[in-house]
């Protein structure tokens, strides 16, 4: 099942995305869900399934426009340096843990959407990851129960500022521009992916493969990510967990290769989506 | 004038300060406004003032249990390593721009409230801190605007967890163990402090100084962090800046000192207060 977050004549929405289009469900199941956030939150996935089951799409895809699959998550939560093709080509050493930074809510943009370079920068970069969002909440999961705590699965661009990255040791700056998190195009529910280390992951640069990998090269799996993240901070339904990004980013290229107004970015995760953004410069008001 | 986020009777509210105890707000001045984000959103310091003026206090301060001077703000940035003295003592390079992490508002306490100690680690550390809380938001800040910007001040213990803080290169997991950012206990108006920079501040366990400085000794100081961080992400009514801490953290002594159960914990800055709080163990589940 496939789920998207929405607005449609200025309202937000969410539905369910079918061959013929889109199912709304904002206050449909229970009136006071309106957004896929909450439908998580009240572990309305099974029953949002059989309500849409052989239902006809009322909306076409058309008639949308998109938001970022989750546009509100409490915590954005991104792993660094997690395919050791990118560990090495950055030259970090071999880590026990997984790093960890935060992206504001506020940075997401959807499918469709512009990433935005800003002004202050000529060293926009691509980063293709796939996005794990939050089911059930908790604090301390085990390893082995984290994956009953997966909702979904989605596409996602950690677009970066490098210079603003390594301003300093910390990644904040360089990860939190506004319109740099691109997330989408849908939620793919988990009960669709039965083993996530199949999936192969690729960034295209204006049709050009840049990334490839598949998600067996996580260097700290999934399950591992969970128990890490919620051993200090508790997770809820809808926070995102960045997985991090193959080897292959346009710092790293000789010569760096960095994004400019006009190029069009993919990000394709197989049975997950390809998430498509162009690149736009900063309309400074 | 001193503003309280609190709870009386199950319900979260927020007040005026004065010598006789706390005058009520939430829902007073404008019945949409019930936390003191909210007033400052609305711009309506100003006006709590008058409101405040020779008007009795209604309730006593033990009446109340204190809230985060903020309990909610959309983002918490965290400066790193804006005193030469801890700098110096963590061995970090001299940095042109300030380090920022994140912290999230689930972390924080109350004045009173008592840090945790985490089960997973025995090296918990204070960092008394300046907070300034943002009035107007802004993208862009100009330095020379930005103290325009700023709602108020209050003390806050940017309680880290060392060795997770190390796991990695990013700061995040030490950072945002839950009950590790205390917030308190008032927040001080912009317009008493006249110039920031005279502030003394100290941090003292169980009585002991362990950290002593000034506002002055701030490596990039507020003007900059404002228009700093404003460059990279807007900035809303209510968002927190801590502003780094003095040298003299536990994790530095020889030998390190770690912060245990039933330690007193106080941050007291001159003309801005005194936060208290004492440290428990985890009650794990």
């Amino acid at each position: 099942m496939r789920l998207i977050s929405y607005t449609r004549l200025g309202q937000a929405g969410f539905g369910a995305l079918t061959e013929g289009g889109v199912i709304a469900l904002a206050g449909r199941l229970d009136r006071t869900v309106a957004t896929l956030k909450q439908a998580i939150a009240g572990d309305l996935l099974r029953e949002i399934r059989s309500f849409a089951k052989d239902r006809p799409a009322e909306l076409a895809l058309s008639d949308v426009t998109l938001l970022p699959v989750i546009p509100d998550p409490a915590k954005i939560l991104c792993i660094g340096l997690n395919y050791e093709t990118h560990r090495h080509e950055t030259g970090r050493a071999v880590a026990q843990y997984p790093s960890v930074f935060t992206r504001f809510a506020d940075t997401q943009i959807a499918h469709g959407e512009a990433i935005v370079k800003p002004d202050v920068s000529n060293a926009l970069d691509y980063e293709g990851e796939l996005a794990v969002v939050i089911g059930r909440g908790g604090r301390n999961i085990a390893e082995k129960d984290a994956m009953a705590h997966v909702a979904g699965y989605a596409c996602y661009n950690d677009a970066t500022v490098r210079d603003w990255q390594r301003h300093t040791h910390q990644f904040t700056p360089g990860k939190n521009f506004p319109s740099t998190g691109a997330f989408g195009p849908a939620l793919v529910s988990a009960d669709e992916v039965a083993d996530y280390t199949r999936l192969p992951i690729a960034t295209r640069v204006n049709g050009e493969t840049v990334q490839s990998a598949t998600l067996a090269d996580l260097i700290f799996p999934i399950p591992r990510l969970i128990a890490y993240c919620s051993a200090f901070t508790p997770l809820s339904p809808g926070d995102v967990i960045l997985t991090g990004t193959p080897g292959g980013v346009g710092d790293r290229r000789e010569p760096p290769s960095y994004l400019k107004a006009g190029d069009v970015i993919e990000v394709e995760i197989g049975g997950i989506g390809r998430l498509v953004n162009r690149i736009e410069n900063e309309a400074r008001i």
